[in-house]
């Protein structure tokens, strides 16, 4: 379950000396036959994008939607490097441009290094690159989704949304379906609007942030744009998950719903709000059913609101109704309920049929332990 | 420098056993006589408001701007608490009418209780009253300032946006200025949105934040809305800066300013929105120069930027120009600056003459013990 499962993909991982000795810090995720296929990326919206954003997003923009390759390195971010930075991404892109037989605008980058990657890269390197792009995260996060008769495959690293050398989340897809640049462009930027969009862990918006797929054609299946995006949409959600659980510093998972809101729209924003609340996120780390505050923080969170409607439970168990504690509730279930692993809190405004969900961690002592210092 | 020092009000402090035995929790002040005087409030904009802030403003509103008394409690912020919480606030302004000889609706709350306090209001119970509304805070919160003959008198407490039990910031000012309620009203709202709406120490909106003025005109003085605006401002000022030292779990103040914005509006959104990173406020902790993140809370601030024009000096020493790390600077004077219990952060945007500025506290362990759980 890799980015090489999928038909007509090389990988490599290697190790050139920007984490330290022996460590695997630079991967290459490429077609097998070095020609461009379809290709699509969703990028930072941070107008403090790195260069290798920068230069991934032109090369998309003059390529039409091709891409042979994407070449990633972990431990060294190049943003707020200048033009030092650009023209060094754009090196990289040569080099590996001139190793694997494509134009230089048909590589995307992924932070920028140099590397004898490209020796190395073969049909079962998937595992070894989704290791070599690893900053703070914990073990490598890969993925495979099966499609109707066509493959998608993943790796992704993110421990953070930023990591203390401005490291971040990256993900690279592959399929072997059959797709055009502009089909395959919007079933990708409608999967990660409903998962890697749905992730905060500390409501920072990285510098970095980049999701590509490239699409070989190899297995002849020609999915419809709904399919692929279903698809694309299982293994971005599945890859957000793992990102969430190895999240810096923290011990939990919650997956923060409003429900009954007046619109979605709203109800999204009071679950963004609430899973962004430090409050709220210590609440999570001491096992502590704060409702008090998730229902302060819908009050504040500019949409449409009645406390007197609003309802909170953890894990099914309802503690407040009515905007006052529940009068009866099963204390045993609510405790067992906030020392899982991962809890589900649901908020109900009580107003109409709309929904929104966030994903998000708790706040810890570690987290401070981690981002106390960059270095 | 209290509440009692200018001229016409009395105040008193007394143990009622919300907090425990023998420790102040509920306070008074009045007007030495029991009749009205201009008043004007500031409430918290969470549409999840707490009883007392219900009934205060309703009060407010009936009485034309005109108060004789606020009743203050600790240790318990009736909020959420519904149809009950809202009667138990309207029994306690009928109690303290009753006790000085005023109308209910000439009494406002903040927060709710109980006592026999009456009887021991003083000219000289600024102290304890001012001691009698602290939850979490470390020291009583008082100010004094002299404006062209009249006298502003405050207290105030809040160590955090919102404490464990939902208690949060609450001011009273009494003035002998010479005022209308109208006036007082507006020169109030101009003091606040310059002095406690720039404090941010955890992006919280609290359902009980209150401040109130009362002006009794013994002074005689009638001082130009501008003049009182003024003196309110620096006031409300002072009271800011005390919580803000004494937030909780906080190590270090921090003033953040943005400069050379397209617009203030604009520059004032940045620096709430470096203000409010976790990442950044974890980087003071750790007395680390985080300038990366900075340009990069910057760049998703939705104002206008460009990273390339971008400067960041801590302490006056500049540690990024142009968008990247300062070729040169003296890495002896940024520590020193760094280790600092006030710390003083200018980002520049290099884009125009906007400025805004933020008072925000670093992301610490204590905060985390302090928050994690409510009880």
């Amino acid at each position: 379950m890799t980015v090489t499962t999928p038909s007509g993909f090389v990988a490599a991982g290697a190790a050139c000396g920007i984490k330290g000795p022996n460590q695997l810090d630079l991967a290459l995720v490429a077609t097998d036959d070095g020609q461009p296929v379809p290709a699509a990326g969703v990028f930072t919206t941070n107008l403090a994008a790195a260069a290798p954003v920068l230069v991934s997003r032109d090369h998309l923009a003059a390529s039409g939607g091709r891409a042979a390759g994407v070449i990633l390195n972990s431990g060294n971010a190049n943003a707020a490097t200048g033009v030092r930075g650009n023209s060094h991404a754009q090196r990289m892109c040569q080099l590996v441009a001139d190793g694997i037989g494509c134009g230089p605008r048909e590589v995307l980058v992924c932070s920028s290094g140099i590397s004898a990657l490209l020796d190395q890269r073969t049909g079962d390197g998937g595992p070894r690159a989704a290791q070599a792009i690893m900053t703070t995260d914990s073990s490598p996060k890969q993925v495979t989704v099966e499609g109707e008769r066509f493959t998608i495959g993943g790796m992704a690293k993110g421990a953070a949304m930023l990591a203390p050398n401005m490291a971040t989340m990256l993900a690279v897809f592959t399929t072997d379906a059959s797709v055009q640049p502009a089909q395959l462009h919007r079933a990708l930027g409608n999967a990660v609007e409903r998962s890697f969009n749905l992730l905060t862990t500390d409501g920072a918006t990285s510098t970095n942030d980049t999701v590509i797929v490239l699409a070989s054609g190899r297995s002849g299946a020609e999915p419809d744009e709904a399919d692929l995006a279903e698809a694309l949409w299982e293994a971005c959600s599945d890859l957000a998950g793992q990102m969430a659980a190895d999240a810096e510093g923290s011990t939990k998972v919650v997956r923060v719903r409003v429900t009954g809101g007046a619109t979605s729209a709203e109800a999204a924003r009071g679950a963004r709000k609430i899973a962004e609340s430090q409050l709220v996120k210590c609440s999570f780390y001491g096992e502590d059913p704060y409702w008090g505050r998730i229902v302060s923080e819908l009050g504040s969170a500019g949409i449409t609101f009645d406390p007197a409607r609003v309802s909170v439970a953890y894990g099914g168990v309802v503690v407040c109704a009515g905007g006052v504690e529940a009068a009866r509730y099963d204390s045993a279930a609510l405790k067992a309920a906030m020392a899982q692993p991962t809890i589900e809190l649901v908020a109900d405004l009580g107003l109409g049929e709309g929904e929104g969900a966030v994903l998000t961690v708790d706040l810890t002592h570690g987290y401070i332990d981690e981002n106390m210092r960059t270095s």
